[in-house]
């Protein structure tokens, strides 16, 4: 469903996000693995908003063709989402230097290892992090912006298991680095509510997630958009907390906790390849579904354009019911 | 701290609210077991907000001392918390209809139990959920609000893990009665951000429970003030989900964990009486210390008077912040 188009709320808080990265709107779309391809990113570009390759689930000479094809699809800026854990790292990095990627998110590791690598190429450097903590140590290493990811979000999360609401007030008091808010966010009425909460840029994975231009299979996108309050739910915290639907994998793992299973049958248990067998192949039972809570607020799939459109609709009619 | 007194903001989105507690303030204290008796309870609706009182610890005899002495300290409307499990729960219902109370908030049970019965005698009642779900459940019962509770929320809460950011708009669309948020708020900026996300109305917990007129033992608010990000986890959840402050007993619970234990270790292991031993008597280690994720943005503790008047005036400093 289309809405009108409308004239674009001032996001006079986002300034600082705006300029960073040179785009209309504070708008980030999550570079989620088997999602975030050139399609969905250079949409959300095209858009004014600031799309992400999703890099770690992309093989080396993949992510050279999304970035080659991103280049053709906008001539706006996006980003790579780049996971420090990521195995072949260094040729990443060479693919990021050698097509001039203005913006790097960096996830899931240390922030020092690579930013002043990447600054020093002129390279705007923003971290990922899931609480004040690691905030602040974004920080010491000199990133340009923050995420802050609260307990909501799909995939890959924090210990500490910090809400949105409780996190995004916690780093805006512990840095000044522009903030942008991760984690629930779906409508536009969220974002206004993360900017009240501190946050000047909001990055939504889930809703893009189920777009049109979403890379994943669409079995996936149908089970985000069936997706009913309580369908997801924090597992494999042993390993590395994860966000996903509920499904037949998720009650193995939940009969490998009742038998109490250690950390190595977990390990086996989960395998290998099924991030990509449940939400690149659809493979809706024995996959890792990885999505947010926020998916029981999304009720269909939809264009990036149209998603775009009814975000800042929907924020700007929250904006104005508090105004009087 | 004080902070000067403000002109009231107008909360034009709260009016069910205010007229159906007849109140100034749509600020609701919960009703916290060992934490809210009559002196903190008085002080909140004195101060034009609701203050409830937390029949949850109280014996039936210390409930009417607390109802009588807290109708000789205010002459606004007061309520009562009514966990729906309490044992001697019919003594308690006869206490607050013989001195007509007028408000009743119901919590952990079957709200269709005793709503009606309650409503016959001019009672309005609240029921506390933490699902879309449940508070369908409890509109059907016909109760005349609701508190959405989130994942943030310190003492016991919901298996649905759904945090306020995400379950407000969820009960929102869900169902048509008052709506009152809860879970995560310790600030007036939180405040309009849950009133964006669809409440008309702000329990606070934690905030209140580190104030000065809080029954709680000095010890317990000093934990609040200290306590950081991280500090707090919701466990035990075979039993009943709690969120506790992550103390020796805390660790003790993580350990039985480590060793598989069953249900039956647990409950014997938490043993009885540790949430007075924690939060009224002040034993640190082997108590019970109930408190929300919000209790990191908590830095002092205040007199109700001030809390009041410092939520109002950041809530109207945030709201400000967007006008523009």
């Amino acid at each position: 469903m289309a809405s009108q188009h409308i004239a674009q709320p001032k996001f006079s808080n986002s300034q600082r996000i705006l300029d960073l990265f040179r785009i209309q709107i504070p708008i980030i779309q999550g570079g989620m693995i088997w999602n975030s391809g050139w399609r969905l990113a250079s949409a959300v570009s095209n858009a004014g908003g600031l799309g992400i390759l999703g890099a770690g689930s992309m093989y080396p000479d993949v992510l050279v063709e999304h970035v080659e094809k991103c280049l053709k699809a906008t001539d706006k800026p996006f980003a790579v989402n780049l996971p420090l854990l990521y195995p072949s790292i260094e040729e990443h990095v060479q693919t990021i230097l050698r097509y001039k990627i203005p913006i790097v998110f960096t996830s899931a590791g240390n922030p020092k290892t690579w930013t002043e690598t990447l600054q020093k190429e002129g390279i705007t450097v923003v971290h990922v992090v899931s609480s004040a903590k690691f905030a602040k140590k974004a920080e010491d290493a000199n990133v340009n912006a923050i995420v802050a990811e609260g307990f909501e979000a799909g995939g890959h999360n924090g210990r500490e298991e910090t809400t949105t609401f409780c996190l995004i007030p916690e780093v805006r008091r512990n840095t000044s680095l522009p903030l942008i808010a991760a984690g629930g966010i779906a409508t536009g009425a969220q974002m206004l509510a993360a900017q009240i909460l501190g946050a000047e840029g909001f990055q939504l994975g889930s809703r893009f997630a189920a777009s049109i231009e979403s890379s994943s299979h669409q079995s996936f996108k149908d089970v985000i958009v069936d997706a009913q309050e309580g369908a997801t739910q924090l597992t494999l915290k042993e390993l590395a907390p994860v966000r996903l639907i509920r499904n037949q994998f998720f009650d193995k793992v939940q009969e490998a906790y009742a038998q109490c299973a250690g950390k190595e049958e977990l390990v086996q248990l989960l395998g290998r390849g099924r991030a990509k067998a449940g939400m690149f192949l659809g493979d809706l039972v024995e996959g890792e579904l990885e999505i947010g809570q926020c998916s029981s607020l999304i009720d269909s799939v939809e264009s990036v354009e149209d998603i775009i459109q009814n975000l800042l609709h929907e924020y700007e009619t929250a904006r104005q019911k508090i105004l009087i």
